[in-house]
């Protein structure tokens, strides 16, 4: 089977116009083009939160655009999601071009309307091994992706809002979202910036519709990585103490379909015995 | 028609044997009592947060308790209903008996399942009018009725969960519990208590299974009084600058039914063109 | 020797007029009024914070008012300080006229400065055992004493401020004040109400030249009380472990003569090895 | 006369063994290096806090290592202060190799006690407006040079205390560090990033004695180009509306010295009149 990355339809990307011209000039042609299902791109999709969320806007009959950084990182989702809504991009969205690529190929498949930044990049270190690299990576990956996800969202969410459709843009947060602990300085600083991001983002586009949202998922994600690294740990914890990933999927749904007289920017979300 | 008060079976309630044990024992006799579906109590229902709670639960299939201080005050929601299952009681919050009177009420028609306190006190005053009688009072309804909701609540949601059913305590709070601002250090200061007391029984009763949580509305809600005192600039306000308390009503049905491995405690609710 | 009540100077309390117009006419009376040192007041006074500030206010040549509820509970520090300039009284912060005894009699020593409250009620029960008693006695010591202490300083430092001196009303904190933890719900409930209240007469008085503060003491401050019930934790325990009471005082001192250009509302203090 | 640049003592600091080695060595060597008086590092250094800290730390007769990136910036400061303790470097703190250079001099001149870091970047920009590069450029400038800075200080404050001798790193936040604001995504992502790097940092480093604050400035610091830029404003600002930058400075020193059992680590400053 031929790599992800080569089935990206890139050529047509390239030729699209701005996006944003794009966008409008194919919600006002016609009513056909209105009645295409609403768009929501996922960026940051392992096989926790991300691959929940694409389940969730697919059943939700959503196109759905999901971008991971690695070549085939998306094979198997693709396979168990098998469907033509589901549009695997193998990006990186640390870089600018890429995550412009991101957007414009959501916005030629319909109305945007749901984006998430799903990206962490959790290491803890003493700060004398937290090197200039160290920091610097965890910024980008965590920090400098947020910022593009946002500045694209805000562009393409905001222009021309299908009467009606929500329209959001959420982030993952993580207990280093709130709290500098020790140990945290790199992955922390990033998290906090997010946060503070995207508490400017919500106060500078709810005006116009956009709702910006930050979920603080203070506890661990029942995936694959943490099941294959605290075996024993997850083994001896009774049952409920992982997050259910689905169900953080569920609530960002919710906040996506929050009427805007009532949006919450933040919530929390930890198991019932979790520890705080 | 007879007012609503008349109708309360006060003779039963008054014989009930302590709550816990009531509870426990009719849980435990038959598969014909935990067929009975769960009740939910709102202490604190007007027209806005309170009765859309109750229309909620109805909804969903909820037995509903709802508390209101002044006589006659559940009337019109009472024929609006117009529902067997709707159980209205003109009780004071601020008093240990009635509390418990309530509580008691809704033990006795099935498995007590939700608990919400919508009690706010919203005054403003300089401190050189916030005389002693006025501080202890706002504490009082707000705060005070708070805890004997929340101590209540710990003693009948906790001993006996029907399996897999929800069991929630959640309080409504409001701006000022989250910030002191000129003018309501009455409110603020029983807000914020609510608050931290709120934060303090979801670490204390959370391992136990009951979801404790705290809801921030954090913009004026859309009500007769408000639309009454405030009518010009509601006129002037742009759609949706009120929020609508069934939206709120929305949101705590969404956190009463969160799975225990993704609990919020706490969340904003601000409409989109708010400031903040 | 005759119990300290006694010796208060009751008969003028009451025949002074009302204290702000006292206060005033005293202060605009004579350059010998005037050049009356400047007068402290401390609304609880133990062993402890109290206690080291009442020694730094009267090393720094204030007047100094110290209230303790107990009969005879000041008789040691009063022995110790052997100064004209101590007075203690031993009232109880909980009741108005109480709290305003205290003022009068400090402001019949001259212009009130600086204005300490400094009452904590640190219990811990679980939600089961606290009881509505327990609850509202913790409220009227931490908040109400301290909403009654903030009313009088709004009154009586605010209206004649003796030129670029310094008025102030500082509160004591706790870990609490900030954390609602399991097993606090009265005490956390208690403390964050009086950090609300705090803020908010910070905001409503700050412009009118009067400094409001609040100071987390997120430690186990070094008192008898402490050393006497974890005598062996504290003899295990580094040095610096415990927070020296008089390092609050200086702390409090500080923000005191801070020029008001730049005032701190919340600071907290902490020991380096303390966890948080 | 010469730009400073070239007056710096370039070559004896290549020539410097490993900072750390260096520094305990000189320390141990003999009571003649210990009897040198302490150093203070000040990274970033304009007419404003930076300045201020400058007198401050000279006048307490340390010796001050000053850090601009501008060349000749710190000319007028060096002809003001004119003092052989006074140590300027054009240095770029958003260099690895530049922040090492200047704790390698600092290092030279006596044992390390203090060091603040004092750089904003506070710019307004709609995200529209916000590139990726303004967005980039901001991080580096706060957050980034917070970071070397930091590490630099947990590596060479730590080590070789002089006993009693007080160790800290202190940085200035702005209301941004704990709000983001409509129109400051990148100011605000990197002063919370900020934030947050020094709370971890407080906790990572505070067991080994280095005490590690963050002060907040919320208003308008006293400094010319406030005066330039918002003449009209200041001139009808009441008296005490500008933060006096000395009085940050006396803060700081306040924090500087707190005893290791009472450390703050985060306090706020604002003018009286400031609206919060």
């Amino acid at each position: 089977m031929l790599p992800r990355r080569l089935l990206l339809p890139i050529a047509p990307l390239l030729s699209l116009p701005s996006s944003a011209a794009s966008f409008s000039s194919s919600s006002s042609s016609s009513s056909l083009s209105t009645s295409r299902p609403p768009v929501a791109l996922v960026v940051g999709v392992g096989d926790g939160i991300g691959a929940s969320l694409c389940r969730k806007y697919l059943q939700e009959s959503y196109q759905v655009v999901a971008v991971r950084r690695s070549e085939g990182g998306l094979d198997e989702l693709s396979e168990e999601l098998s469907s033509d809504a589901f549009h695997p991009l193998s990006l990186d969205a640390r870089k600018e071009e890429d995550v412009d690529a991101a957007f414009n190929h959501a916005l030629s498949l319909g109305p945007l309307s749901a984006v998430v930044h799903n990206i962490g990049a959790n290491i803890k270190f003493p700060i004398s091994e937290t090197t200039p690299r160290k920091f610097q990576k965890v910024w980008e990956l965590a920090a400098f992706s947020a910022y593009l996800t946002g500045r694209a969202a805000a562009a393409h969410l905001a222009p021309s809002p299908p009467p009606h459709s929500p329209r959001s843009l959420i982030y993952t947060g993580a207990t280093a979202s709130l709290r500098g602990g020790s140990g945290f300085a790199a992955f922390a600083a990033a998290k906090a910036g997010v946060r503070s991001l995207a508490q400017s983002l919500a106060r500078e586009l709810g005006p116009s519709g956009v709702h910006v949202a930050h979920v603080v998922v203070d506890g661990a994600v029942d995936t694959r990585w943490v099941r294959e690294n605290f075996g024993a740990a997850v083994e001896k914890a009774p049952e409920g103490a992982l997050v259910d990933p689905g169900a953080v999927a569920d609530a960002m749904w919710f906040l996506h379909n929050q009427p805007r007289c009532a949006w919450t920017h933040e919530m929390d979300l930890r198991p019932y015995c979790e520890k705080w």
